[in-house]
């Protein structure tokens, strides 16, 4: 792996995708305006410019150029993509009572729940009108699904995160659904709209999803083990909030009486204790899960990277590949 | 105007359309399970089981039914506009912090705010691939147009609640967005999936939005006159959550400089006192606005009737007809 090809492959197809990426930044700034309401496009603004790597946009750009498609449908969808993100994470931060999002405090701690309930149905609302002018109904297909997907995994979330009986095959539909769901919707409807065959649409759906599981793992690995300054969170966030994420659901599945009481009491009841996350992570440490958990995320990123090998040869395929490694390279 | 003919005409067309309605609540149960989350069914149930009139469902399975649709994508509709319905009612009382909904503890009362948003977007997801399931176009674009009225609607009435400057012209937009924009999507998706011609689905459409409007009239005037037994609101609710409804704007239009200070302290800043829904009463019998708000109600209901008589002779349309009537007749 040579660290010169894996440095930020994100910038580097923004940068291929420049023109495109534009139309689609202008295009969310003219669908997020509301005559009527100027709440809503204060909201979104907040969120909006506070930028973020817009990946999930890029992805269904990407997908649609590497099959040389030359109409303008990919720049809705990319809109659709990102609108959908952005209305997720409105009700996110509501449901996660969070106070920060990109480093900025979030809208409903600057505004209040309401707005951020309702403009992110505002938001879903405007996606969804964007999607229907492309005209496509296997487009909207994939998107009521993945919105169906999305919204099952976060109602699954809020009751298995705290539930000890969560095992990784239930982690897996929760990462699904707030993430994989959309990375592949994303990789998918791009090439759908370029007209790629059937099992090409396959290979950019499975891509997608291995890549969005690749991008959660990570982070949630990198929540234990993160530098905060890089990932602008502390460490031991999920513990403190009490999400089962995979490195303490592998030491919970190996855990003695003893351990299994400690994760029922922090995790289970959360009553927690000052040092209680310093023995969270011994145990981590004892049966190697944060371990096991980094090569899962290397093993989906590689899942990821071999879905691409059926595609056609393109530039836009090598920076597909580098980021699939740069989504894990944040674990070296 | 017959009182025999205008008990109850909901109660009439639910007769009729039995079976259909009951192909809609089969469908309902259906698509509200979810495999891996049981609390999305338990949430919907306590919702979907309080009954209501289930009167949007069935002014889509009317509509279609008047063009003599003998196929059963309008049952697929019905079931749409159900669950659009019920995620707004979900979303909607988080952002009203309600404590009660036809009669019984609302969902973020017995669950919490988490699960009435995340159970919300979920069912607004299954809505739409209910209605992609159509294969219709035109009906997801006149879908995805009532969601963005719906939710532009939700933040303006936010916005727009507890600002005296609020006039006849915005409030009828909020109400647009909350009630007669799925009324008249209700009513023009079952035209239009019926085929019927263009004309008639505009009569279609614009019947639903007068029938909408004249029922969220009535329903705000009744906050202030109603029997608080028949309607299960107390008198003035909307008064004491400092909501700006049409007698009060009626009101607020002609005040004195001393009674503008009154509605800016009660309503605009919160400041209430024992009395001072008393003296709002007062006020607006003062100029006659409860009488004139009811009168309005009266006009839309009309309105509604008269766009109905280019439409098919049916007995569909006569219990349509009734419909109006009845809305407003609660106002008697």
């Amino acid at each position: 792996m040579n660290v010169g090809t894996i440095s930020k492959p994100h910038e580097r197809l923004a940068e291929m995708l420049t023109r495109e990426m534009a139309a689609v930044n202008t295009l969310i700034q003219t669908r997020m305006a509301s005559e009527h309401a100027p709440r809503i496009p204060e909201v979104t603004a907040h969120l909006v410019e506070a930028g973020g790597k817009r990946l999930r946009p890029m992805l269904t750009l990407a997908a649609a150029q590497l099959f040389g498609y030359s109409g303008d449908h990919h720049v809705k969808l990319a809109a659709t993509v990102e609108f959908i993100h952005t209305a997720t994470l409105l009700h996110d931060d509501v449901v996660d009572e969070s106070g920060q999002r990109r480093g900025r405090p979030t809208a409903n701690l600057l505004w209040d729940n309401k707005s951020s309930v309702l403009v992110g149905d505002y938001l879903f609302s405007r996606s969804f009108q964007l999607m229907v002018e492309t005209g496509s109904l296997r487009v909207l297909d994939i998107l009521a699904n993945a919105s169906a997907t999305i919204a099952e995994g976060e109602v699954l979330q809020m009751t298995a995160a705290t539930d000890l009986g969560t095992d990784e095959r239930v982690y897996l539909q929760v990462v699904r659904g707030k993430t994989a769901a959309l990375f592949s919707a994303a990789t998918e409807v791009g090439g759908v709209i370029a007209g790629a065959t059937d099992a090409q649409v396959r290979a950019l759906y499975d891509y997608g999803d291995a890549l969005g599981i690749a991008f959660q793992i990570a982070d949630d690995l990198l929540d234990y083990q993160g530098d905060s300054k890089a990932t602008g969170k502390n460490v031991g966030d999920d513990f403190r909030e009490r999400k089962l994420t995979l490195p303490v659901i592998k030491a919970v599945a190996q855990a003695t009486a003893e351990e299994h009481a400690f994760w029922e009491r922090t995790i289970g009841r959360g009553r927690q204790e000052d040092c209680d996350l310093d023995h969270a992570l011994s145990l981590m440490n004892k049966y190697g899960t944060l371990e096991a958990t980094r090569a899962d995320a290397f093993g989906w990123a590689a899942k990821a990277k071999s879905e691409l090998e059926t595609l056609p040869e393109h530039e836009i395929r090598t920076l597909l590949r580098d980021l699939a490694d740069y989504v894990v390279s944040r674990l070296n």
